[in-house]
């Protein structure tokens, strides 16, 4: 049942257009959270809206991974206790806080800031790949590896299956191998829990190829 | 799988709290959209918070009926071609648009702005039942009476079917009825296309006390 577009009121159908224009939020949803809004003490109203100017326009990100950060360098990357020489490079932000919850890593993160889309008109050169080469270089300098005993270095390419994904991966792995840098990638398979007959075919493969050693 | 309340940035969280206030929006889908509002220009987003500050801020209502309105009066209540002896009580602005998208009623409105509530702390003053009753006055004033040839006067009480909705409605009717105004409510049944089996006893049982004569 599709709502016709009849407001009857300027301002209040300029704040459905905008809040529409959010993913996920449809004209419906969009008119039912702007009549809430209109229902709430003014107050509350300029709070919401100055704490989404003040994120869009204060925002820093972490000189060194490009986390979104309160200071110039964030606190993943100010912490001595991490591994330093291991670095997760994902695909955004939000990917970051999903392997900071695992609670299971305890490298430092490179945040890429999109991925490798000819489709999307998205180049090599519009996300944050020169600034990992950078990092890795300065990682595998004769100095780096004096200082640390030229303990080993890994880079964890944790991006996305699909092809963009496998893209930029494979694009990375070329630019950054010659440096004798060990790279890896995340492991796939089915999920813990999941049931074999609901498996896609090319994860359930991949699963079977990949397999490990039990240790009940 | 709940995420972990761990933001990388007070700014963020802060957006994230805002956000997650509206109905419906948790803290998962509130995060998905302050990142997303994050890669939009910084104008796309000032466009937006400006939208949102700008309804809450200059929003009026209509004189008349209490409608959201550009205007003292509402398009609605200065449209002379409407009848406007027939007065529609609705909880809300979204109901008049629900309404007004049938096309098919051609009287005026009377906003309320609530129901009565004993649980949620709303009384009948609380609601703008005072003006409805002033309105009906008018409607029924000698002069009123005089000048429309003493045409029938309606208050059709367009409201939910729930307690709530039918104490408010038998409240209105307790206060109006005296003026000697006809008083209508919405008629109740099986929707269009409903089918028995599913239809709640209630709403079944009234359908058939309040059956119609059928006109082919």
């Amino acid at each position: 049942m599709a709502y016709k577009e009849n407001y009857p009121s300027k301002l209040l159908s300029e704040a459905v257009d905008a809040i529409s224009s959010l993913p996920g939020v449809g004209r419906r949803s969009a008119l039912r959270l702007a009549l809430h809004l209109l229902k709430q003490p003014q107050e509350n109203v300029h709070h919401f809206t100055s704490a989404i100017s003040h994120l869009r326009d204060d925002v820093r990100y972490c000189r060194e991974c490009m986390m979104i950060s309160d200071e110039d360098i964030c606190a993943i990357c100010s912490d001595r206790t991490r591994d330093h020489r291991t670095i997760c490079v994902v695909e955004s932000v939000r990917d970051v806080m999903s392997i900071e919850n695992t609670g299971q890593y305890r490298g430092v993160y490179h945040v890429l800031g999109g991925i490798i889309s000819p489709i999307n008109g998205v180049g090599p050169s519009d996300i944050r790949i020169r600034e990992l080469v950078s990092r890795v270089a300065d990682l595998m300098s004769p100095e780096a590896l004096f200082e640390s005993d030229a303990r080993e270095a890994e880079v964890i390419l944790a991006l996305s299956g699909d092809v963009e994904g496998e893209t930029t991966s494979f694009y990375i792995y070329r630019q950054i191998a010659s440096y004798g840098v060990k790279v890896s990638s995340l492991a796939r398979g089915l999920g813990f829990g999941d049931d074999l007959e609901y498996a896609d075919e090319l994860t359930l493969g991949r699963s079977i190829v990949n397999r490990q050693i039990f240790k009940p």
